[in-house]
């Protein structure tokens, strides 16, 4: 009978920097200083239980000296804890603290921390401003640019949650020489899915010089963390609501995520995205997307930096073919895979579709191949 | 070492309509088929015991007759619902019905349905579309304009949330009058509410029309449904996040939420809120921004309206006091307050600053006096 017009357009400015160097807690200090959080003098940051005593303490302490409140919130390190009880607890824990809508959230570690600190501060009052320091290569390759925020849930990872951009992201290459290898080559996953999807420039750069990059060598480990950067930030420049040719960035993840899921987290993210790479390597020469000797470079790149490309034994692979399903792209009940076109690409099957359906048949095959 | 720039600026439009009327679930569901949502075939109907039958299963009905994919979500009717258990239980049945991005959830109810709803809506796979079919005043005083969404903690009210656009709003005047009388009376809270902050001829015309009001006469029912929109829309517009004049809709909120969350929900939010309204009119008569008369207009009008204007016997005052100390406005550890000027007008105590800096004795002296 009445209609009421809302009329709310507005210029929305998300730019922010990614500060890629060595030791870098410095001069996250100082930027706060010349304003990064504007006036904002109550600063939060969560970590978890490996990266507390070396970067996350240091940091809080360093804020402290320059004269800010702030406190550390820290939780069990690992993938089980991106969970919808850790960021309740750590709510509930920074609400007990005080913490109002004027105070700005400091994510210190790799991408489960900054996964979850995003989410936090986009929800924590209705939302207030977050720094992400990322101590792992996995997190300056994925979590780095894009502002995709998230929780798992017993269901599917990364189900819940939300785009959030912070204020300014650090990559501290340094803290890379402290991880695991193990946590070290899963962030290679990323990075060598990164060269599949948009370039075999880069692609060869890691063939060349893999164990450089392992012995962190300045000119190698800052040619990744850039061309990280670049990458993922040209596809999501162009994309930034994942309609379309974002998808491309989920390459090797429909069958990666349904692992680590089915795996209980016993395989880290890069670890059973390995394993999906190699799946949609093998898809993509079956359909004619690249050649077999292609595909067998992408896997041996895989193989050659650590990561495992077959399927464990301890998998029930049916149970896997089901949780296909539980993937973001299905759409009308069917799945829907991004692949790979040569190396350094990905095959567009419509203008703008990156996703295309597959035959459950087609992907069981591969996945009791594997 | 080197810096990275990642621009994202851009135009959001969120523009969108409320349509104010009489038995809306018929234009609801041609609005679908001439494209509110988009492509999307497959509607999430959110609900609570209370909406169920009367609104939400028909609204079902049609939509399903109209060819699309529907489902009925309902969780306990009742504030204490508004939480991350029924955030989380409501997700988790979407996820198992295999709900993916390509879906809108539809709230069908009152202020609790659509804060839960709005909130499910933002973080289900970082962001689904939704519409709003308001079936209660204070929805339509409250939720309808503005993109506020949220859940509350055993903390504090509204703590977790975001800021989230329907895609369109629906005002069933006709739902009225099936409410109980104590529901109607909450939602006039806000009403008047409004009133007093944005227009001395509305507060004049629910004290002239309040029995037509009560008695759902068309004029009277539209008159309030119309200013209710627009003016908290005249203070959204002008401050979408809420950093200035939107803290103006605050009023009488400080006292009032603390007072819902003391009582463990057992004053519904407009009861608490009219206490809290009470509140700020001594406070703000104290301090000299308006005459005891015009408080004590304000508080007939809401005793009037069937509503509590004291604090409960079984209310721990003291209790009531420290819990002020979690309202939002709070700032670097000080209370502060909204201030009504005369009626229809807050005090802006310097420009752009709406909230005024109250020591903890004045509060005190009111409540205890309450």
């Amino acid at each position: 009978m009445s209609i009421f017009n809302v009329e709310l357009k507005k210029v929305v400015d998300d730019t922010y920097d990614i500060e890629i160097g060595y030791n870098l807690s410095d001069t996250l200090v100082s930027d706060l200083e010349n304003g990064l959080a504007g006036k904002i003098k109550k600063f939060a940051v969560i970590t978890d239980t490996n990266v507390r005593d070396p970067y996350a303490l240091p940091i809080c302490e360093k804020i402290k000296h320059a004269g800010y409140s702030v406190d550390l919130f820290v939780f069990p390190a690992g993938e089980k804890s991106k969970s919808r009880e850790t960021k309740a607890k750590i709510e509930d824990a920074m609400l007990k603290k005080g913490y109002r809508r004027d105070c700005c959230i400091i994510a210190v570690g790799g991408g489960v921390v900054t996964d979850l600190s995003g989410f936090i501060a986009g929800t924590y009052g209705r939302g207030v401003p977050f720094i992400n320091y990322a101590t792992t290569l996995l997190a300056a390759a994925d979590a780095s640019v894009g502002g995709k925020t998230a929780i798992d849930t017993p269901l599917a990872t990364n189900t819940i949650g939300l785009f959030n951009q912070p204020q300014k992201v650090y990559i501290d290459i340094a803290a890379w020489k402290t991880l695991p290898q193990r946590q070290m080559a899963s962030g290679m996953a990323e990075t060598i899915k990164h060269a599949c999807l948009g370039s075999e420039d880069m692609f060869e750069f890691i063939e060349e010089n893999l164990d450089d990059i392992y012995s962190f060598k300045k000119f190698a480990c800052e040619y990744i963390a850039e061309n990280n950067c670049r990458i993922k930030y040209n596809v999501v420049m162009k994309d930034e609501r994942e309609a379309g040719l974002r998808e491309t960035l989920n390459l090797g993840h429909t069958v990666g995520r349904a692992i680590e899921t089915v795996s209980d987290y016993k395989l880290l993210h890069g670890e059973a995205l390995s394993i999906g790479m190699a799946a949609q390597a093998l898809m993509s020469a079956r359909l004619g997307y690249m050649s077999e000797e292609q595909a067998e470079r992408v896997i041996k790149l895989y193989e050659r930096a650590g990561l495992p490309t077959r399927i464990p034994d301890y998998i029930d692979r049916e149970e896997l073919v089901k949780k296909l399903y539980t993937d973001k792209k299905v759409r009308d009940g069917k799945l829907r895979f991004v692949l790979q076109k040569g190396i350094g690409a990905t095959v567009e099957f419509a203008p703008g579709v990156y996703a295309k359906p597959i035959e459950e048949s087609l992907a069981r095959e591969i996945i009791m191949e594997l």
